[in-house]
C-alpha cells in the first residue's frame, strides 16, 4: 500500500465533485440505485455488494483513503503509518469446526491488517446481543477472542455492549476494529500487479465455507473438514523478512486475504485495479478432495467458497520462488504454490488454464453464493 | 486522562493474575457469572451492564488500558497520544425528531473522543443490514453520516457491510469505531475528582430518552420535543482553551457524556472511581417542562434518561465560572450550570438536595429503563 496522505478538507468536497448524488437525492428517490430494497446477495462479496458499497457509501462519502477501496485505510499521523480496519461478523452457527464467531472476528481484522504489512497493535470490539443467548456462549466467544488476541499479540483495549430484543438480532454480532503500524518501506496495493508477477496462495482453499455450509444444512460430507480460520500476520512477517532479505520489499506487490467471494473475487479486484490480466492454472490451486467433493454435491465452484486463513500474493518473478521455499517453511503455508501469473492482455479479466486443458474466465459472483459465512 | 503506556506483554498475564477465570471455566459452566440468559438489562449501562462487562469481558482480557473502564482508550504509538473508540448503535426507529441512527452514530463516537480531550480525525463504519431493508432507508442514513461527519471534521476512511436474513437483523445496526489525537497536555480521567471540585453540566437533559420513547410508543407529550444528538467536540474545545487561558488545562479533572444511563449513572461511576462524594442540587439541573411532564407519566426520573449533546464535567473551583461564562457563549452550553460539588464524605455516593428542601441517594440504575435508546 502507498503512503496515503489524508487531507482533512476532501470529505467537504463530496457534493461538488459528485453534484447529482446529493443534488439529486430530494428530487427523485433512487438516482443512483436500482434495487428497492437490501438482499443477501448484497452481503456477497461479489458485484452486488460492490454495487451497494459504490453506490451508497462510496459515492457520498467519497475522499481519496476510501476512494482506494481497499480491505483498510493507511493513515498518516504524526509521520507514522498506521493501519485501520473494521468488520462485523455475523456468522452461523456460532460455534464450527475449527473456530467460532471469536476467533474469527479477531483473526479478520488481524489480517485485515496484516495484508497491508501492517504489525497489528490494538483492538477494539463491539457487541450487539440477543437478548436470551445464553450468557455460557457468550463466555466461550469472549474465551476464544482473548486467545486469538494473545496469539496475535494484539491488545482489546476498548469495546461496547449493546442488546437487542429477541427476534431482533440472531445470538451476537461481533465488530473488530483494528489498529496497526506500517513500520517497513512496503508499498503493497492492489493496483501494483505487472505483466509478468506471479500469483501466490498460500494453501487449500474453501475450507472454511464449506465447513460453515456443511454445518448449518447439517451436512456430512467429511467428519475432519474444519474451518482454516487463522492469523496470518506471522506468515505475513516471513514473507517481508524474504522479500527484504532480497533486497526487494517492493516486490510484494500487494497481499489479500480471500474472505467472502473467495480466490475469484479477489483476483479480479486485482486485475481490475491493475488493469491487467491474469492467467491461473487450475492444477496448481490446491483443493481438498473432501471441499471438491462437497462442491461438486452442491453445485458450487471453490474459487468463489470463503477461506479464513489464506493469503494471496502478487509478487515480482525474481522473488517468487525464494518467498514459496519461505512459506513452505511457515505452518501455515505448507502448501504455497504459484498458481498463475499476470498478463499483459486481455486486461481487466482472470483466465484459467483448466485440468482438461481449455481456458475459462473467471468472473466475479454477481449475488449470494452462501450468506453468512463470516 | 493520564497517559497510559500500553505493553503488548500485559494480556499474557491474564491467566497469571485472575487464575479462578480461566482455570476454573473448565470444570464449573458459570463459575462468575449468575445469569444464565441476556435479558434487555445488560444493555442499559447500569448495574446489570457493569456486571456483565466486568465478568464477562474484563476479567477475560484484563489489561491496564481495558481496566480503566474509560469509553474510550489512549494510546501511546511513536511519542503520539490517540484516541480509540467504538459504539455499535441499534436506536429504534432509525429516524426521529432531531436525528437519525446515522447522526448517532457519527456525533456518538465523535464525542466518546472529545470526552478524552481527542481531536476527532478518522472514523470507521461497519453496517449489519436485515434483508428487506429499503434501499432508499440506508441512503437516507449515510447522508446525515456524510454531513454529521463534515460537521465534526472527521472523515469516514473504511467500512463494512454484512447483510442477514429478514428477522435476524432490524432493518440496520452501525458500529462506529473513532481515532483522534490528544495533542494538549490534558489529564483527564474518572479517577481525578477531588473534594471541592465543581460539577458542570451543559444543558437540559432528558431530550434524546424522551424523544425516541415517545416515537416508539406513539405518545404526543410535545410536538416541538426532538433529540438533541450533536457533536460536542468544539464545546469541549472552548473549554479546554478557557482552561489553558487560565494555566490551569489539568483543573480540568474529567468529562462524560451522559448517553444510556443518564446523568446519575455516569455522575456515580466518577464518584466511585475517584472515592469521593458528590451533592447536586436538583433546582439547578436544567429539565424542559415538557421532559418533566412525560418523565411523571411515565414513572421515569430524567436523571436516568439518555441524553446525546450534553456533558458533565468535574473541574476545579478556581476555573468553574471562567468555563460557564465560555460554555454558554457555545451554541451548544447556553444552558450551563453547575449542578454540584464534589466532597470528602460519604464516599462513593451521590447525593442530591430536592427542590424540596430534602436529600437523597442517587443511585446507579440497575437494570432497563429504555432499552435501545442509541
Amino acid at each position: 500500500m502507498s503512503t496515503t496522505k489524508a487531507s482533512q478538507s476532501t470529505t467537504a468536497t463530496a457534493s461538488d465533485e459528485n453534484p447529482s448524488v446529493t443534488g439529486a437525492f430530494g428530487s427523485c428517490p433512487l438516482p443512483i440505485f436500482d434495487h428497492p430494497n437490501i438482499v443477501m446477495g448484497h452481503g456477497s462479496g461479489g458485484k452486488l455488494s460492490a454495487e451497494l458499497i459504490d453506490k451508497i457509501f462510496v459515492q457520498r462519502f467519497r475522499n481519496p483513503i476510501l476512494d482506494r477501496m481497499d480491505d483498510q485505510a493507511v493513515l498518516e499521523i504524526g509521520g507514522m503509518r498506521l493501519a485501520f480496519t473494521t468488520d462485523s461478523f455475523v456468522v452461523t452457527p456460532l460455534f464450527f469446526p475449527g473456530g467460532d464467531i471469536g476467533h474469527l472476528a479477531v483473526n479478520g481484522t488481524v489480517n485485515d491488517l496484516a495484508m497491508c504489512g501492517a504489525r497489528p497493535l490494538y483492538l477494539s470490539a463491539a457487541f450487539i446481543l440477543e437478548e436470551g443467548l445464553p450468557t455460557q456462549d457468550l463466555a466461550r466467544v469472549v474465551e476464544s477472542m482473548r486467545d486469538a488476541a494473545n496469539a496475535a499479540n494484539i491488545q482489546l483495549v476498548t469495546g461496547d455492549t449493546k442488546v437487542v430484543n429477541r427476534g431482533k438480532g440472531d445470538k451476537v454480532f461481533i465488530t473488530t476494529t483494528g489498529i496497526g503500524i506500517v513500520d517497513r518501506p512496503t508499498e503493497m496495493s492492489a493496483d501494483r500487479a505487472q505483466p509478468g508477477d506471479k500469483v501466490i496462495l498460500s494453501g487449500f482453499i474453501g475450507d472454511h465455507g464449506i465447513t460453515i455450509l456443511s454445518q448449518r444444512e447439517h451436512l456430512e460430507f467429511e467428519s475432519d473438514l474444519k474451518s482454516d480460520c487463522a492469523p496470518l500476520h506471522s506468515l505475513v512477517e516471513a514473507m517481508l523478512n524474504e522479500a527484504e532479505a532480497n533486497g526487494n520489499i517492493k516486490g510484494i506487490r500487494c497481499m489479500r486475504d480471500p474472505t467472502r467471494g473467495g480466490v475469484a473475487t479477489v483476483l479480479n479486484e486485482i486485475a481490475r485495479k491493475s488493469h491487467v490480466g491474469m492467467r491461473l492454472h487450475e492444477s496448481s490451486i490446491p483443493v481438498r478432495e473432501s471441499v471438491r467433493g462437497a462442491c461438486e454435491v452442491l453445485g458450487l465452484d471453490p474459487l468463489y467458497v470463503a477461506n479464513e486463513g489464506k493469503l494471496l500474493a502478487v509478487v515480482a518473478p525474481q522473488i517468487a520462488d525464494q518467498l514459496i521455499v519461505r512459506m513452505r517453511k511457515h505452518p501455515l503455508g505448507t502448501e504455497s504454490q504459484i498458481i498463475g501469473e499476470i498478463t499483459g492482455q486481455p486486461r481487466d479479466m482472470v483466465l484459467m488454464k483448466t485440468s482438461i486443458g481449455g481456458t475459462r474466465v473467471v468472473d466475479v459472483l454477481f449475488g449470494e453464493q452462501m450468506p453468512r459465512i463470516c
